[in-house]
């Protein structure tokens, strides 16, 4: 009981207790499993992370960052062992005995691409595959050997599980600050611990306001069609002993209507320039009725998800998935429209809760430049 | 194919091929079962029509009023026979050989009563057990005996399942009228055929807006926690030929913010006087989110449906339903709410569509002084 009895949610462990450049897995949660058994899964090859990515075993913005990162470093470890020319026949070109962190550098590249176009709407994949390559680029430029230069990435991406945490434990206490004393929090999908490396960003902020008690009660819609706040954030939020009801999607607004809801706190997957943000499906609804009701409605994400390169949300891609998602009866087969996230526009958004501050939505750049 | 196709939803089918005072069947669509295949129910006895409508294989407001008056004939038959006497041991004190029309209604109106009670927010369940009721009461004042008192109440609800689709094919057509050619529709729960004895209220105006060929498309909802948009909705349509798409009941908005949504058309389970509605929970969160997009938003429903007792939507009861329709997995019980309804206030309506044409919610009263 507590949130520090929580899972870590993704980790490196490493074989030889050293590092991991000699051999490593990532443990991972194997979310499909929740509510109903916690299961661990180590995967121990890059093809393996990604159809554990795909398939949602691992899946929230900042976990997926931490994923892209260590994906890049499990990449590396196959490259220098061979074994992922082994499994596929010789097709790097790579031999870790002769040549250096350049070509490693190289032949990571491509291995890499592939693993952050695995899912399109979250920035974070993207971003932490960017930083485990970006410790191989600089060590190349350092002179170092192939294996100095994936010890490197393997550190940087160590850091990003760290630096996750810390960041997870500011977002939770700036957004604690928000929210009135006896405060009844509506969450949707989960931005737990579960979406983290550990303790959550929507949810960092729950527990963060459960620990100081000013926390009366967590609302989850369980988010359909894949249910990550019915199995995720209800198992978590129960695991921590923090008190909570779980509502189909449709029925937040009639909480609202009855006066139950002090505020609503959710997370991200890409925020643009102008605070237009990129989040599970149902969210954008979810929005529009906390506004009609005069509640106020927070995003809680680190800076890591905003992506100053899109004016704004209009330019964020949608991932699509499956209709069997949504509907798997055999023999009947209708068309399906299931957008994976939506996005709500930054006037509906009363602030972005960052490890940096509370931000107005227009002015989320600002938290960059700090 | 075409909505002319549909089966009969409920239907009283006597045994004898006459009245069916001497024995009679409701044969109702087993809506449970659908859309994997097409099953009918012959239920024999007032009780088994109870499990039916507490289970959901049948449900929808103008069908629970077919229901409520074919299960009091039900009973009806069942006292004049003596089978429920025989099957629970001398209860009703009814001897149908010695008593009168007087005896048969006290012996009928505790059963009706508790058929009356098993759901409790469509107002057209009780209405359509008091229909019948008042036949075998009128038939008392005229000295008739308890026989003949039967009759009329099977010929009363014989005469309702006719109205009901006269009404219905009335509200399709005042309903197509409020729709732009090329139409795009969404639409939540089933308000359909299969919601009513035939052609539907919601959908009745989705047919008659196809057969004039102003019709694109509809948006069904799947409608959390039962499914009777996925379930339902996009079997009659996909029967009747209508081209139609499903939806997550959080994707609406994001197919409204996308220009892909010309009016959205749901049915009603109670209207209170000043308008306020009570439909599938979900809808309240589709109206204000039609409000948000400058959408109009319409209630289909027979004028059966308004409750003039009710000055509005506060009073109109809600039922709660099992926590295992929201989430079953086995060691793990979280608390859920679970309400069946919701309440859309007048003012988010743009207008009430019934067989006597279309009013502002406000004044729907008037409806109902035609």
């Amino acid at each position: 009981m507590g949130v520090e009895a929580l899972p870590r949610t993704i980790a490196w462990v490493a074989q030889d207790g050293a590092d991991g450049v000699d051999g490593a897995v990532v443990r991972l949660v194997e979310q499909r499993e929740l509510p109903a058994r916690l299961v661990f899964w180590d995967v121990r090859c890059v093809e393996e992370l990604e159809d554990a990515i795909a398939s949602l075993a691992v899946r929230g913005a900042p976990a997926l960052g931490l994923a892209g990162a260590f994906g890049v470093c499990l990449a590396g470890v196959e490259l220098l062992s061979g074994a992922g020319d082994r499994r596929h026949g010789s097709e790097s070109g790579f031999d870790a005995a002769s040549h250096g962190a350049e070509a490693f550098l190289g032949a990571l590249e491509p291995l890499a691409r592939h693993l952050a176009a695995v899912r399109p709407t979250a920035v974070n994949l993207a971003w932490g595959v960017e930083q485990a390559l970006g410790a191989v680029r600089a060590a190349v430029v350092q002179g170092v050997s192939a294996r100095t230069a994936l010890a490197h990435a393997i550190a940087q991406a160590q850091e990003l599980a760290r630096e996750d945490e810390v960041a997870n434990r500011a977002i939770g206490a700036y957004g604690a600050a928000l929210l009135p004393d006896g405060a009844r929090v509506l969450t949707h999908c989960n931005a737990g611990s579960l979406a983290c490396g550990f303790y959550g960003t929507a949810l960092g902020v729950v527990y963060a306001a459960f620990e100081q008690g000013k926390l009366a009660h967590v609302y989850a819609d369980e988010t359909r069609p894949v249910g990550q706040g019915a199995r995720l954030t209800m198992w978590e939020l129960t695991q921590a002993g923090v008190p909570c009801t779980l509502q189909c999607d449709g029925m937040a607004a009639s909480l609202m209507a009855a006066g139950k809801v002090d505020a609503v706190v959710v997370g991200a997957d890409r925020i643009a320039a102008n605070g237009d943000t990129a989040n599970k499906i149902g969210t954008y609804p979810l929005a529009i009725s906390a506004a009609y009701h005069g509640i106020p409605f927070y995003v809680a994400a680190p800076t890591s998800t905003v992506d100053a390169s899109l004016p704004d949300g209009s330019g964020i891609p949608i991932e699509y998935r499956d209709a069997r998602e949504v509907i798997d009866v055999e023999g009947f087969s209708p068309d399906v429209f299931n957008p994976s996230f939506d996005v709500t526009p930054a006037a509906l958004i009363a602030g972005i809760v960052t490890e940096r501050g509370v931000y107005e939505p227009g002015e989320i750049l600002q938290a960059l430049s700090l």
